[in-house]
């Protein structure tokens, strides 16, 4: 039998995941899970978006322009504006989730061996990505005392070698929380411009800031040529299913060169880019709502975390996680044991371990991620079960 | 500015499209342009597939499991079974599309530098796939004498290296038409066996057979840990713009490898996977009269182009293409002359040069691809250009 490659064996399987068997089996046994372990938010997607596929009336399920619909591009620069971004329709190629847009950007920007620099902790999925394009990711920690803001300058020149080619963020962050401020913004604009690098840019939760507002990479001047915008619909209209993202960037090599991946792969979902078009045409106002709602869960979830003895959790400013810090030894065995082995009240909670989100040996053992996306009522039963849980739970420290 | 990656630079742009813009300006010169130069079918897709996403009524556009959802991945089971095939639907992964599966099935099988082995002509978007996952396409010429009938064993054993690790194929084909018979797929079998290569088998037009049977490589006994098979409904329903496919293999590691690049992008398209389903649940005499469209189709296409003076078009046996050999030049020249400087009664054909599909320099000089996606009275008359043009063209042989 030929053997499968060392790429195959060297992917990381999913650490949000692997926790999934033992949910499985705890919902066997008559115990209510609450899923805080993955971002799969419980608000409704917006019924015009899920309409307009349903009224569609075309007869062929065609492939789509290879960049996406122009309607939809066309569309989206208007959804830019009311950021002020001035975004041409030809600077917007729509992929296959933020997942396709983090792939071809890596693939047209970075070659075998190359490394981006990005602030731990990080969406656990870069790693696949980086294992997929063959590049290496080189973490600079962020630490929970300072709520995960971005490390001193200092820390990034120290990781920059020949081969450092981007720095990759996310904000607001998914898992932290954390949303960047204009400070925070410019250090990096000045990182990128000092040592000639890309600044590759998750913005999947632009919508959601409860305490200031987002900053996109686009907006920093002077820097053009080197942003590189991943976004997504997933999480701005909770249409995770859609798989519709983009790379949006103003340089013209990188869209040419992601034109090619994207040509490759011939088109994006038909169905979903009609969804996704019909999402630019919301009411302006429809995330006030949104964004109340997802404010109160953060409210409630800190401030239940912070009023258990030996746990920390700094207020996030935006996106839909937190990460906590709790009094344990191990934060896999935690949550695999709070699957395996406790229940209160025949329920308990499944959370994401802290480790999947470093790629720092040993960092975030005794931190957890939450995704607040479930309502109050949920929130706060899955918080008496982590309070009841930290009481009794062996490893305790 | 940082420089884009040589991966960028050397990704091939899609040789399908690049006329694309020659063809905008004769429409907008005001001729009429068959489109023979893509795989886009005419007919209409099923309507109780579309009308599954129609009548939908779930209220959150949720990701799916990312191996895609088990209900469809047991109804294939059932599809496969029509074909004696034994498939358990742990052995489906779901996936983007046929070029998500080459994608996955590259990346899982294969480390940067391995070849692949494929009888050339070939679908050209392979060299895409090929240089996204850093491995190298070795083409086996076949010949249009033969039909494109698999190349003798030595002239693949001639191409064999230490860092060879399969042979890719595509029956019936894309883009000659050609359907291996089983002494053919025999073969392929006892050289994957003997050099201990993996057998990908891309069978995107398995229900398009005009003349004889479809094996599929999952038919060959004993090599069962070899094969790896890309499938899609792309072609099958006529659902382009699904971005359906799957990876289907009896190899658990090469199943559990890709069930990490899978899990990477979190799951395939919601609203597609629907119209998926309900796609196997087409009574079975669905493809009948599909078939007998594409046959008469074909059979009108192979009689003109053989009727025209030193024109050459092999009977394909299957899918809904032909490559034919013609009196020219330069099928690229030709292939841009017809849309910029020919029209007859204000029409004129669109075709994809042959070169495209060769990697082989030199090599499809003198042929084209055309898909017959269009209806008779369409392709009697893009027939009727072709045969004028060749009279005319100036750089006629």
């Amino acid at each position: 039998m030929p053997s499968i490659s060392q790429r195959g064996n060297s992917m990381p399987p999913s650490p949000i995941r692997k926790l999934v068997p033992f949910a499985e089996a705890a919902k066997s046994r008559g115990t209510k899970v609450y899923h805080l372990n993955i971002g799969q938010p419980d608000i409704e997607t917006p019924k015009p978006m899920l309409d307009a596929v349903r009224h569609s009336d075309f007869k062929i399920l065609e492939y789509t322009h290879s960049a996406g619909n122009e309607s939809y591009r066309r569309k989206l620069t208007g959804y830019y504006k009311r950021f002020g971004l001035d975004i041409d329709h030809t600077e917007i190629i729509v992929t296959t989730g933020g997942s396709e847009a983090l792939l071809f950007g890596f693939m047209a920007c970075l070659d075998p061996g190359d490394e981006i620099i990005v602030p731990e902790p990080f969406y656990a999925n870069y790693n696949g990505f980086a294992v997929e394009a063959n590049v290496s990711i080189v973490p600079v920690p962020s630490e929970i005392e300072t709520g995960f803001a971005l490390p001193p300058i200092e820390d990034f020149e120290k990781m920059i070698t020949p081969r450092t080619k981007a720095i990759l963020i996310c904000s607001p962050n998914n898992p932290t929380g954390y949303l960047y401020s204009r400070e925070e913004m410019e250090v990096l604009k000045q990182i990128c411009l000092k040592h000639n690098l890309f600044l590759f840019s998750d913005e999947a939760y632009r919508e959601f800031c409860y305490d200031g507002v987002n900053i996109s990479a686009l907006h920093l001047d002077g820097l053009s040529d080197n942003v590189v915008v991943f976004d997504t619909i997933s999480k701005r209209y909770s249409a995770c299913g859609a798989r519709i993202g983009a790379v949006v960037t103003h340089n013209r090599r990188i869209l040419d060169a992601v034109m090619k991946f994207a040509q490759a792969r011939l088109s994006p979902p038909t169905f979903a880019q009609i969804a996704a078009e019909a999402g630019v045409d919301l009411p302006e106002n429809y995330f006030d709502e949104i964004k109340a709602e997802y404010q109160s869960r953060r409210d409630l979830l800190v401030k239940r975390l912070n009023a258990m003895p030996g746990v920390f959790c700094p207020n996030p400013g935006g996106a839909f996680y937190a990460m906590a810090r709790l009094p344990i030894d191990d934060a896999d065995k935690f949550c695999q044991w709070l699957l395996e082995s406790f229940s209160h009240e025949g329920q308990t909670v499944m959370m994401a371990p802290g480790t999947g989100f470093y790629s720092t040996p040993g960092r975030g053992k005794q931190e957890v991620r939450m995704a607040y996306v479930l309502n109050l009522e949920s929130i706060d039963k899955a918080m008496d079960c982590l309070q009841q849980a930290l009481t009794v739970y062996p490893g305790k420290q």
